[in-house]
């Protein structure tokens, strides 16, 4: 019963298949080999457009190595004050820009509102002495496993491209919110005005396999070089192409997204039948956060449930209550959520 | 016949089969896991004392890192004038220290004389405007494919110290030394004066396993968030744990790099006799740096066989002959070898 | 009728006559010369201790510089929402420091509440992701014009004392709050916790002479290396060292600041007479903060007054109004305010 | 009879009056007075062009403002192996650049020879892994007191141009090459390839006044905001224009550079006659290199006079020699002269 995290699962089968599979021969390092060359041909082929996509290792340095590539001295991010890139990367964004300075706007659920972005952007306007807005951060799926639509991206894009800023996204999470929302991968991103983006495989299924992925190619040319010098181009790096061939082959990472947000759901309907447990807010992609009596959550982990507390501002919680996270992943199975639940 | 680098090949069998022990159930992230914890002890074992063990994906990562826990304002990088850590990282030890100058020592066949080394560092004297020499990084085995002996290190390790630096070894191909010369780990790291090092795995047959050993724990604390803040911490860490197990379980390490050196013993005796090639110098380790006529070099890449040139300057070359590197790894076989003489 | 700010003024004639009378002959550059050091001396005088001092030519650079000496990687700068630090210097000490990220403690007219730091200091709690909490910048006097006491000063860096921060004092106006206080410059600082401080004259009749002071002298040795780094160390470097001889020497700092506190308690005296103009709040050093009808600032303007107007959340102004900053200094003079007043 | 160093006199009178002219009254803050704006015209019709201009308080920002301004990651800095730049600066513009190398050229007195700038160029080609070229700073006056002509100049610049270098131009001795040569300003700066400089005052009689000179305003639009986040925007910047206002009108810069320039050759020629002392080389600006026996030298030094030693590998000395470095400056006498020649 673990549901501490999607990234405490291992890399599933078929990406263990495609590594061994790769695993023979030789193949030019640094990312020269046929692989990768091909691995990357299939992003363009998933967003149906020529993309620039560059592998790492995880999901930190997509971020931070984002950041660096639009980075403007003296600049702000805007993101949520939820956003991981602010709140859980040990300052890498901030490392990485020689000194960008994040700025919160408010978040609903772990959600931007349009107000709340041009409210934050009015706060700093041109030539002021706190910093200029370089750029926006957005996070789908979002920390709190909800969902902006395809309208809403699109709507908060419009405000900050408006302002002058670069739209980043940072889909750590992004298998699930395409499952989800049943869009189009091109919809939720480019067409909604996403000027780069974190691509994440890990926390789906693979071991350790992210892409910032780039919709105008060329635009940052310095981003391969701030990939090495960040140590973050990998000398065997068909292992990262290995994982990403089966990631994305026969829609593998929509499939294991698919059950991940499936077992959320089984999961919160189950909680909420017969009134076992009210949930926080609804799950929309593959996490769950129920509000739980504390004595609930100690018979709960004295079983071998594991998961994290996850106090939110805006939920009010019995002092006899606990607010905790529930996070299903590609390896959750039907029978440990039953178990789970029939704890309860 | 690929001879182009110890990076063009995959995994050893060992390390894909550890990688598929270990991926199945669940784990802590972000090294929180008991693999992690048990493969980190390993390596206080293999050293002889208590060490401080950092996992990340590359060599660049190591080093960069490694030069940021010692960095000082304004301080110098003292290296062989060969140093990967300078001329082959995109300035990642620059960047990770916030600016530290590389000053580079003469070097013979890849490694520093203690005269050069003491001449360097005086015309650095204390209070000078051009950077207080810092850290000493030694490469080891070299990047000629020779090695320091014990002495030699512990010679320059205490010239440094005399001086005030701290002492780092590049051990990208570090089982290689310790394979060739026959030596503990032990005797030719802490006991010789190194205070930490980038101890290799990926040459020598893993996927991308690295570690920073610090010889002293706790001395520099804040190498674990420099490493998190660099995006090198990831997020299901037991993969690189696994790599290592298998790397550092029944000396296969050393079996790996013993068999890389033999088969570049075997190939540099096959290019010797019977005058077929010279040799730029001899091999010590896992490289073989052979004179050819450009009309050989010519036909052996027309047969297929890969390696890059490796002009150098002490080594003089006829204007129709080259120098090239041919680097040998845990999967090079007998039968290239002899295929790539064949061809001579 | 200039109230714009008190760095709208040039120097005194006492620093410009210091100027003139150090101008003559050759002195050792780089700080090197006796005036430079008989200067320093005269610190430790008046803070009745030892202490370190390092001459800059702003207020930023000392602040960042500062922040630059204390950093550690992922690190926290903990200061109020009104800081100039953070809001006012371009992302100065984010760079300096390689990305420490400045937290706002929420602030009533520019003050810190004890209970306020230790919520914050609770929301980063050691081992956090976000970062550790490594300094606390307080602004004596705040950039309300408000004055912490001793005692509010002692009990903040108590808090983050007991948190393992340093406590930074921003002092670009601590003229005015020694004078404003009546209290010794060693009460106001090190007795009250402070460890380094930014000590500012340019605003209170220097040209351009700032300090950092550090209060246990050698605790950070890097930091004349910082400062010689950062292009800070002026090569004639008794100009800056003539304009504070003449600053320190006869009370001429506490003189000048009790002119510019005086004009200040002049003006609210004025203003407030008979109803002419309400104060946000009551000055307490160099600034008074009066509350306008948009018809009067209108007025005043037209003829040739100068000031910013200075929005505040937690002051309620009608539709008809506005909140405005007046800056007293040195070379404001009392007809100046009374014409002010007069335009009313 | 002093010597040391250019900048260990104080400003011109004219430049005090300056000062003093313009210490009344009140003017915005950071650059917004009418004075900066006047003196910053100046500097276009110095160079006969539209300039944008910058200014800082010191050579080391100047410079490494400079580099910041062209810096691309993991760039290289080349230049002569006597930059002050690279030997002098504490590793400011390492810094500044968020770690670019400096990669020095021979140099032979001081100055660098085009075939040694193709050959360093050629050791760097597009894609290596050190790091590409992105600037050449050429140093004029030299550190060794030689010239470049204007088409040594043009020529480096050339070379640099047409493998996509920017060209910077260290000029914190401008004056006296302007003044040796005898060109106009614009001829040896951008209409021989120079894209920005560090233009000097504080050597030549300012207290503390530098300039970085972009000839094409507006390339590099984050030069502003590069020098506030470095705390080297003043707030009281008249005092920097005011320098500027006297230094530059009536050609008082070349006035002050003829006369120290005036002086290096009387000192050459009173050294040279008779055999008093052989030249290392020849004096071309204000710096003059005599051998003198090492008895000479107590003798000087005992008698009163100030200079440092100056050791060059290019000039061979004997064991009771010594190479030493005499700079004249505005403030330099003739009577000082007359009378350290008399001593020899």
């Amino acid at each position: 019963m673990n549901f501490a995290s999607d990234n405490w699962a291992g890399a599933t089968p078929e990406v263990m298949a495609s590594l061994q599979r790769h695993n023979g021969g030789f193949a030019p390092a640094y990312g020269g080999d046929a692989l990768t060359a091909a691995v990357k041909q299939r992003f363009s082929a998933i967003f149906e457009r020529d993309v620039e996509v560059f592998f790492t290792g995880t999901g930190t340095a997509c971020n931070a190595l984002s950041m660096a590539a639009v980075a403007r001295p003296g600049g702000l991010i805007i993101c949520s004050a939820d956003a991981h890139l602010r709140n859980d990367e040990y300052g890498a964004s901030e490392f990485f820009t020689g000194g960008m300075k994040p700025v919160t706007v408010p978040c609903r659920l772990g959600k931007i509102a349009a107000a709340d972005l041009e409210a934050t952007l009015a706060r700093y306007p041109a030539g002021n002495r706190t910093g200029r807005s370089v750029v926006l951060s957005l996070t789908e799926a979002t920390e709190a496993g909800t969902l902006y639509s395809v309208n809403e991206i699109a709507a908060l894009a419009g405000i900050a491209h408006a302002a002058g800023l670069v739209v980043h996204m940072d889909g750590a999470r992004f298998a699930n919110a395409v499952a989800g929302l049943g869009v189009r991968p091109a919809d939720l991103t480019w067409k909604a005005g996403i000027d780069l983006m974190s691509f994440g495989g890990t926390k789906n299924g693979c071991w350790a396999a992210e892409a910032i992925v780039v919709f105008e190619p060329g635009r940052w040319p310095d981003l391969d070089i701030l990939k090495s010098r960040a140590g973050h181009t990998f000398s065997k790096a068909r292992f990262v192409a290995a994982q990403f061939e089966a990631y994305l082959g026969n829609d593998h990472w929509l499939q294991s997204a698919r059950h991940a947000n499936g077992m959320a759901r089984r999961l919160a309907d189950q909680l909420t039948q017969g009134g076992r447990a009210r949930l926080a807010w609804q799950a929309e992609a593959n996490e769950v956060f129920p509000v739980l009596p504390k004595a609930t959550v100690a018979r709960l982990r004295a079983a071998g449930a594991m998961f994290h507390p996850w106090p939110v501002d805006e939920v009010e919680v019995g002092s006899d209550e606990e607010l905790v996270r529930l996070v299903l992943s590609w390896a959750t199975t039907e029978a440990e959520i039953d178990r789970f639940v029939g704890l309860l």
